[in-house]
């Protein structure tokens, strides 16, 4: 069963603004005083709203943003008040094993996402704001001018947000290294970082109408089906070439059957643009491809 | 023991011109006028010649092309017949979970040959002929000009042939997700895909004959033992630091003491070019680089 | 319990010239005249050294480098003898299964420093001088002229030192095969190997010193635990972004909590330059990232 939120109206959203742009859900920091930081309460809200754009079949992209004449994309964490404004109260009881990283836990919830999602990075970017609010993403849009920078090293910590897994997946370990390891600002045209980037614009005025133009043409171009399988399939590809034979073997014989693969076959028959109907809660079918199930909640010793 | 055939007269291939040049078997594309598109009996051909090439000791490299006349390298599955031309009926008696993607099936024949192999882009290409013809290859060449696309996500379909395996791991997958979720066609230079090809040439006529020139080089070079090795240690490095060291260090030991190895230090020593005799019929020892065996075949309910 | 060694004066190194600058170690190769290639006992002599480093608390980076008058980085491993020169002979009693490759024990060790660690390549460099003295670096500086090559496939052997493990994890496949099944020569502007390089200097004379600027910026802002859990992560990033994320939960909510930690925020709040305290003999926690051991050592039929 498909959700279909009214976006404009959604209560319980104090740092994001929502909007529906057709088939591209918008969602636009709303800190900008404050450099578009993370309190406690903003992963909250961009887990709610990924999660509920991963329901709603109305919603084909999801881009996050901020207004462009904010001072910064995202400056990461306000840690004006300490280290503290990351611990979880209710996790500090249990003790520091039971510990979540707010960050990975957006990343996860970004990640697992299956619809197109799109930063739209507008503006300088650290910590947090180089992890979890563009390394799970598709694609990433950024201003030239922008200075980018994972920090962690210069503060005593540690690259967080699920940054290790993800970043040397996207580019490297090589490039990894000069960027986590240095924990220096980088421009998007630097050899370290510009792979990460799918377009750099001159100006911060293009990035956000450049990733909209991006996502409406893949929204009306593609499958919903066909683009939640493609990702599941590229983020869990297997151990071996064997075992994403067994995932992509199913995934075409499924996908082929569908009203979404006949439309395929048809537009491509009729030399036309394809009209796809298909939409995950209708017609995804039983499967997706196998992935190694992890549980990271913490256990509780008494209950 | 090693298998010799006369590749010129060798029966049972429609779709594919074969010919030894020297230590170079090459296999042409032969469905010109149909844009050297897949049909059924296509991958089978295709597989068939690379397991032979893999057990002809006179084959050091395989070069796979098209006639530079042609309107394209290869423009995917032929579906103008439906996604139909894709099941097998034997495996569709049993039910659609019997079904292997017969691009799959090609990529990995072709990706377990133990030759080196190129592929010769000297068109355009499209699905198939973007993933199982290119690649499972160590080594592409291409048009400078050539238009290429991964248009599954615009046909109501995934991306196939183990794609979503081999694309990431070759060029990251920051690169993947721009190629792979967009669909759309891209040319050699493009930032995207340009870290996949070895060599970029200006004009179609020029191709084929630059990846035969680098293929007899390295045909005179080097040790078919030591390219089989390791190319296996490549495909299959191992989950750590650790595990890789302990085949590299079998490896190391196996082939110092074959008459390839001992032909390695005394052309070095006569500062010479080495003449390599070892072959894998006979010199390649019992062991392998261990990977993780999967069994990929259907397994029937019944017998 | 941290060591705190003499360098300048410590027994046993016949083959290096140490020296601590600050909180940079320098380990220069002193074999010039012989091309700085491998003989029996020089990768002893990096592995004792590169232990000696990751316990030393004072040494935040080790730079491994040669002079830049000689005639090369490193040629390689010194085989005018044969590959004997690779076997070790108690383990040649045991036979070939207990082999282990001296390179990729060499790698080992240094992959395991926690420390900061740089090879400054300030000439040319082949075989184990592009693998054991390069790829398990966290950072490489390289002269633009210098001649590099991977030459095992030409010599009738396979790639060393878990080169086939860390290259590819660098620089993904396609840049692998084309440096790894070739064996040909590159300069570091090629397309192929730039990415591996932090940075490229136009002469030998400026790679050293460069290098060392940036080592005594990073020990200067960064902190010593950072580093060294950062490093553990990025070396085992877990097989999924849940596991990455258990992890890095662990490592934020430990190292939040330490002095280190204190001081990011103490100076960050007052827009300073941080001073970090902490060591690893006595501030790094009983945690480490999780990662798979596995036991290299070879087990003996008879005791």
């Amino acid at each position: 069963m498909s959700v279909a939120p009214d976006y404009e109206n959604l209560t319980g959203f104090q740092h994001l603004l929502l909007s529906l742009d057709g088939p591209v859900l918008v969602v636009l920091m709303n800190r900008a005083k404050q450099r578009n930081s993370w309190i406690r309460t903003v992963p909250g809200e961009l887990q709610r709203i990924f999660d509920i754009a991963d329901k709603d079949d109305r919603v084909r992209v999801v881009i996050l943003t901020a207004e462009h004449t904010a001072p910064a994309y995202c400056a990461g964490a306000d840690i004006s008040g300490g280290w503290d404004v990351l611990w979880n109260p209710e996790e500090e009881k249990e003790g520091p094993h039971a510990h979540r990283d707010s960050g990975g836990a957006t990343s996860m919830v970004i990640y697992r996402c299956r619809k197109i999602t799109i930063a739209a990075v507008n503006g300088h970017a650290a910590g947090v704001g180089m992890t979890a609010m563009q390394l799970p993403f598709d694609f990433r849009f950024v201003w030239a001018g922008a200075k980018l920078t994972f920090p962690f090293v210069r503060r005593g910590i540690v690259p967080e947000a699920t940054s290790s897994y993800l970043l040397p997946r996207l580019l490297g370990h090589s490039r990894a290294n000069s960027l986590l390891l240095t924990g220096a600002t980088f421009s998007p045209d630097s050899p370290y970082i510009q792979g990460l980037y799918h377009e750099i614009l001159p100006t911060r005025e293009e990035v956000f109408p450049a990733a909209l133009a991006f996502a409406k043409e893949l929204a009306a171009a593609t499958s919903q089906i066909s683009i939640a399988v493609a990702k599941g399939l590229l983020q869990n590809p297997g151990d071996s070439v064997e075992e994403n034979h067994l995932n992509d073997s199913i995934a075409m014989r499924a996908l082929g059957g569908t009203a979404d693969g006949e439309e395929g076959i048809r537009s491509f028959r009729e030399k036309r643009e394809p009209k796809f109907s298909g939409t995950l809660s209708k017609d995804l079918g039983p499967w997706f491809p196998w992935w190694r199930q992890v549980n990271t909640k913490h256990r509780k010793a008494k209950l």
